[in-house]
Formats: C-alpha cells, sequence, structure tokens
C-alpha cells in the first residue's frame, strides 16, 4: 500500500512527537517502553500499522495491555496517529513508532514485547523480493529477538501466496503453531470471529469474498 | 465414504488375490514387498484409496515406482481392483491392500515404503474422534515406522478444518513442510497442477468450485 504524500503530515508529527515516536527516539527508548505508558502492563507490537484501524480497535479493547503500531509510511502513520489522537483519553494505553520493522531489534529489548501482529503485510510476490516480506527469516530473527520465550506472533493476510510462503518460513524458523492456530477462513470460523478485530484491508477483503487466512504461533 | 455393499466383492477379491492383498498376507509379506512386483523399485502408497482412481493414475504415470493402494472397505477396494484390472498388462506396478491404515507397521518394515499418500480423508469434523483422523498423532506414529528418514507425506482435502487440523498435527509431530509443500488453492496454481493427478474426490469437489488444499511434508 502506498499513500499519497500529505503535505500536513510532517508538521502534524513535529507536533505529536509523544505519540507517534520517531526512530531515534525509539533508539533510545530501549528497554524503557514502560516509560512512555501511565500503566506498566505488558506491550504488543503490530507491524505495518496501515492506517492504524485494528491496533486502536485492540487499545480500546484491552485497555489492560500497552500498544504500539509500527509504521514506515509518513502519511499513513500520520493518518493512524490523527484517527488515534480524537479520543486521547480513552487511548493511554496507544503509540506508535514511525519507523522500519527491520529495525525491531534496536527499538526493543529481549522481553520487552510480549505479542507481535502482522496484518495483510505487503505481499512481495517475486522471489527477488522475499528479503522484504515481514515473514521473511531476517525478520523473524528480529521478532524473536525482542520477544520472551513463548512469545507470539499473529498474522493475518487475504495473499495466499504470502500465506503459503510464510507458514513454510515459519516452520523452517521453528515457530511452532499454537493449538488450534490456524484458520484458511477466518470469517466463516464464527468461534474465531468472536475476538476478532478487523484491519482496514481485512474489511476490504472479507467484503469482496476472499477468504481471509490467519495464523497465530510461538517462538520456542 | 460409505459403498453400499456389493454381492459380487467378496467372490472378485477371492479370485484376484494377487492384485488386492489381504491382511493376513499383507501381514507376512512384511519386508518382501519387492516380491510381489515384477521390477525391484521404490514402493509408494495411498491409504483410503477409495474407488482407485489416484492410484490407478499414478502408476500408469510414474511406470519406474511401485505402488499399493491401501483400502479398509470391501465394496471400495473391490471396484479399485476390477478397475485396475482391465488393464493388466499395464500395470504390473500396482497392488492393493485390503486392510486398516493404522495397521501400516505390522505390513512394511522401516524404509520399505518411500512416500506415503493422503487423499480426501474422511474428516471427522467432531473432537472426540480425532484419533479416527488418519493425520492423528497415531497414525503418523505408523507413518514413521515404515518410512526412510526424510521420507515424504502428501496430503491433498477441499476439507478446511481437517486440513487446518492437520497442519497443527504435523507440526506437532515435527513434520517440516519441503520447500514450496503447501497450496491452499491447488487448482488455482498452475505450475503444481502440471504434475497433479486427480483423485475422484478432487474431481467432484474442484468442479464445484472449493478449493483443494495440499501439503508435502517430510519426517525427520
Ligand atoms: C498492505 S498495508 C496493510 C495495513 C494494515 N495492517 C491493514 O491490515 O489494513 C501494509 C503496511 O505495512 C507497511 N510496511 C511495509 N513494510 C514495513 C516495514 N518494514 N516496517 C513497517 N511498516 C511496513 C506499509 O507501509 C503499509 O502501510
Ligand atoms: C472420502 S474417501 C476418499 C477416497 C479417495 N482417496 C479420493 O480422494 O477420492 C476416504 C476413503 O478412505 C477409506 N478409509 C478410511 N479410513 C481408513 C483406514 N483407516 N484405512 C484405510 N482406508 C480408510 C474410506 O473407506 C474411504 O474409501
Amino acid at each position: 500500500m502506498r499513500l499519497r504524500n500529505k503535505k500536513w503530515a510532517q508538521p502534524w508529527l513535529e507536533e505529536h512527537a509523544d505519540l507517534v515516536i520517531n526512530q531515534q527516539k525509539a533508539t533510545d527508548l530501549k528497554g524503557d517502553w514502560h516509560s512512555v505508558f501511565p500503566v506498566n502492563q505488558p506491550i504488543q507490537i503490530e507491524i505495518g500499522t496501515g492506517k492504524g484501524q485494528f491496533i486502536i480497535g485492540m487499545a480500546q479493547k484491552y485497555p489492560e495491555i500497552n500498544f504500539i503500531g509500527m509504521e514506515i509510511q509518513e502519511a499513513a502513520v500520520a493518518v493512524a496517529g490523527r484517527k488515534a489522537d480524537e479520543f486521547p483519553e480513552e487511548l493511554p494505553n496507544l503509540k506508535f513508532i514511525y519507523g522500519d520493522g527491520a529495525g525491531v531489534d534496536t527499538y526493543f529489548e529481549q522481553g520487552e514485547v510480549s505479542k507481535i501482529f502482522l496484518n495483510f503485510s505487503d505481499p512481495w510476490p517475486k522471489t527477488r523480493h522475499e528479503s522484504r516480506r515481514l515473514t521473511y527469516k531476517s525478520f523473524l530473527e528480529g521478532y524473536k529477538a525482542i520477544l520472551p520465550e513463548g512469545g507470539e506472533l499473529e498474522f493475518k493476510t487475504d495473499n495466499r501466496g504470502l500465506f503459503e510462503y510464510s507458514l513454510y518460513s515459519f516452520n523452517q524458523f521453528g515457530i511452532s503453531f499454537v493449538p488450534d492456530g490456524i484458520s484458511l477462513n477466518l470469517h466463516d470460523d464464527e468461534e474465531k470471529m468472536i475476538d476478532n478485530v478487523e484491519t482496514e484491508y481485512e474489511h476490504k477483503f472479507s467484503e469482496q469474498g476472499f477468504p481471509i487466512y490467519k495464523f497465530v504461533g510461538k517462538f520456542n
């Protein structure tokens, strides 16, 4: 997903540097993230948060968890931040990082993040772009470096090729399924939908009738 | 799948005991299966062969491999056998076992079978019937006991619940994906369809537009 540049984004981000944290500050916060949230509680992050629908929904639904949405695109993270900023008193447990998922281990130390979400990550279908996929082994190494032992990774996508590739990549890396940790048509799975928080892409593609794939695994 | 009983089946099977081998004889052949084929070459088996379309197709396509279709239902294995018997000179490399997949390690010794196929296995959707699924761990133990190290398991199904369960079960058992070893819509995957040999169920369900799932993994 590539958004058009937004002129307001850069000045808005500068004014809201406490909500949307830049890479420099994120690096400085390594090991100290509890300091940016009013309550010291587990931290879960989404990488590639887009316009933020999922992470905002999660933060509303689970006030007992602190959430961080990471996003590499300035326009997207600004839209997400501005949306979250509409009701700041409701979302003390939500921050964003304007940064690259490839750098997670420069922002977080081992065990600082208890769970990682990937939603509708860019598929990069060409083999020569494999290393850009957020489920490529170098990314998985980064995730492993910030999760505790047994820490979980949740992944949703509509993209069949990316999902097939990712299952293989997870298996190669030794990430194991949690029980009932896979769904090949999430929206047809009543039980799993009860707690489902939708993303922008998920809404769009499931409405068009495409199956949504979901995987939940843990690093050992 | 439950077929109606066929009166001709039992006498036909008795007359064709060299083509469709019964459990007693299969047990006696343990370690000695090369003796039933004209050529001593690798053996691959299908468990739950139904009316035999797949295994007959495989035997025609790969004369350099010996195939055995196992089937627990008398009427089904008799239909399969009769079909194969229509062109016996073309199929010297095909036999059947009228027997139970739960007993594979009483019929074969370690390494005697180089690959196992499961196609459209009965789903047994109720949790209390989990142990009847051909991808339940006790079955996987049996498969492991007859395959060589690195031996492969191929599994196709239209049944989403069974496929989800099986991926979990394979993962728990330590069966790993071969590269490109998963397809979540086989019939939409041109490259993988080139060598695809269809089963009866596959034909029926893919025609109705259901996705066909496929997994290829190996025992380590
Ligand atoms: C297809 S969009 C999906 C957005 C949202 N997660 C959803 O499900 O609707 C993928 C997003 O991931 C972001 N992204 C891609 N690579 C990234 C990376 N290395 N680090 C952080 N974000 C990344 C893109 O900028 C884009 O906003
Ligand atoms: C749904 S049918 C599929 C037939 C065929 N493989 C196909 O794809 O069209 C499943 C078959 O597996 C057989 N079967 C079930 N459990 C078995 C077992 N434990 N051992 C051998 N065959 C079994 C059933 O009798 C039935 O013929």
